[in-house]
């Protein structure tokens, strides 16, 4: 047979009826087990294979995929988000597309559109530095939304996010209570909702501790590992400041190359825990959320709206947690 | 309008024929420039969007997706392939789904059925530790192939490795000219094509440098981190080895960790570079391949396939790199 068999070649071949196999095909139960091995054997034989694209014309069909968007997959903490969310979703029989924006709204955009064509069942996106359209301007209908680690001004979906201000307020806090007074905050652009969050907590913290606030300490230009570096780098050699809280992961990182570079270190605490965080010497101090707790949550959230919570939208905030290893001390003298 | 708008109502809004619609929402463009705004306006105000599920009906469709199925999607080493896939894809108009086999073959073979029910375009896999079904009982058709990493006995495919038996064999004559001879192979299950293959290039070295294996010496039971840690401790305590050749990015890890743990260490060359191999002191020496270069290579095959190519199959073995950066000397007495 060179063309694909069809559902008509398998009840020739099996001989019961095109209904039967139909109903067999799809999943349904209460058939003549007789028949239903002959209809095993007969897709077997033919090699039939369902065509779940011609399915989606039958009314209540599904693509059985959930869409996410991140802004970058190979940025850790992303792939342990985008893992945790394929893991749900493959216990419940769905597929997941994942695309990485980048940060940018005008790709986010045009990722989140693509996978609407597809007709994913549910959306999972990370929104964007540089934000797009309005959720309000895309046209209905959206499939259940969920934002994950960045909240968005659209009220039809729910929302996980992680306590960054609670925890950038822990952070800074535990390097005063080391001896800290001029601490330098290091992270990405303000344009993040979770970077503007840490460095509110940050400033909290300072004002609690009755420390004034110097607005030179506040770096929001380490996009990246590199940049991070130079930028600690900076300010160990001009002595500005006498501690470090690196607002993610990368910049982290880059702290640490610099403090090795260096051959001295600044008290730090970095956020998002790291693999190698325990080699460090010390090892080093994070503020930390489960990040595969936050993507079970936002793919169990889709997933019970598909199944039909009509509950009311909502925000789950999950708590965050300061691990202290040793690197928010200074350094012997 | 409570349902979706159809191809039909945006004609009749834009007061155009069906089929000058179908023409303009297909893409083509030799078409009066005063009917396409027209067009564009009613799409926009009717928020009318081009059914995929659909369109597939039509002869000559294609999802526009490629399947890729990986062993652990929140590993660096996968999370950096499916990165460089998803960037090239997207850069031809292509979507990636993703799923993680977790080296079991009967996951593995219903993630391959799901991504073809999906009818993907093209499919890159990961070959499991533990082999599934035989690609050649896989009924036909299947879409253009790609084996990553690990080779398959299944002629209708390209594959695209790295030379692993080469760095392996690099690796380990580095640690001889070091001066080590007792020189320990920490590795996951020698069921894995990469892990046979670099055991080999060991074997190989050792041979070479006139060294007579010791199997005690192969441990190859590090499928964790935390495996990997105890077994390098257990060599450690017993002393039986007088340097580490560690697998994977996993077994270094658990072999820097098992080191500091101890407050000593032995000679250590790694497999697969890491973002924060140069914070160790030293920093660690790794075999590394590029492995951007090997998913856009993946990527590029298949979507040459997509386009026409019809040239023989091939397996391209990329080269790997010996990086030194200290950690295969022993430490100073």
């Amino acid at each position: 047979m060179l063309r694909n068999p069809t559902m008509k070649d398998v009840a020739h071949e099996a001989r019961v009826s095109l209904k039967t196999v139909s109903r067999h095909v799809n999943g349904e139960t209460n058939i003549d087990p007789a028949l239903a091995d002959r209809i095993s054997a007969a897709i077997v034989k033919l090699g039939y294979r369902r065509n779940l694209s011609a399915a989606s014309l039958r009314p209540g069909w599904t693509s059985k995929t959930i869409g996410l968007v991140i802004s970058d997959l190979a940025n850790p903490y992303y792939s342990t988000l985008a893992r945790a969310i394929e893991s749900v979703a493959d216990a419940a029989g769905y597929l997941v597309t994942i695309a990485s924006s980048e940060e940018e709204g005008m790709r986010h955009d045009r990722l989140v559109d693509r996978l609407m064509e597809q007709q994913v069942d549910g959306l999972i996106v990370v929104p964007p530095r540089n934000a797009g359209r309005d959720w309000s301007d895309v046209a209905s209908p959206i499939p259940p939304l969920v934002f994950l680690d960045r909240p968005v001004p659209f009220a039809d979906a729910d929302a996980v996010l992680a306590d960054n201000a609670g925890g950038a307020r822990e952070a800074t806090l535990a390097l005063v209570s080391a001896g800290s007074r001029r601490i330098a905050f290091v992270g990405d652009s303000p344009d993040i909702y979770t970077m503007r969050e840490r460095h509110a907590g940050y400033a909290a913290a300072l004002a609690e501790a009755g420390i004034e606030a110097d607005d030179s300490l506040t770096i929001t230009t380490a996009h990246t590992r590199e940049q991070a570096e130079r930028e600690v780098g900076a300010v160990l050699r001009d002595g500005s400041a006498d501690a470090v809280i690196a607002a993610n992961n990368r910049s982290t990182i880059g702290a640490l190359l610099a403090f090795q570079a260096a051959g001295r270190r600044l008290p730090l605490v970095g956020f998002d825990d790291f693999e190698t965080a325990l080699l460090g010497s010390p090892p080093v101090s994070v503020v930390s959320h489960d990040i595969e707790l936050m993507g079970c949550t936002a793919a169990d959230i889709v997933l019970g709206r598909l199944k039909g919570d009509t509950s009311a939208f909502t925000t789950r905030v999950l708590p965050t947690q300061l691990i202290l290893r040793g690197s928010e001390k200074p350094e012997p003298a």
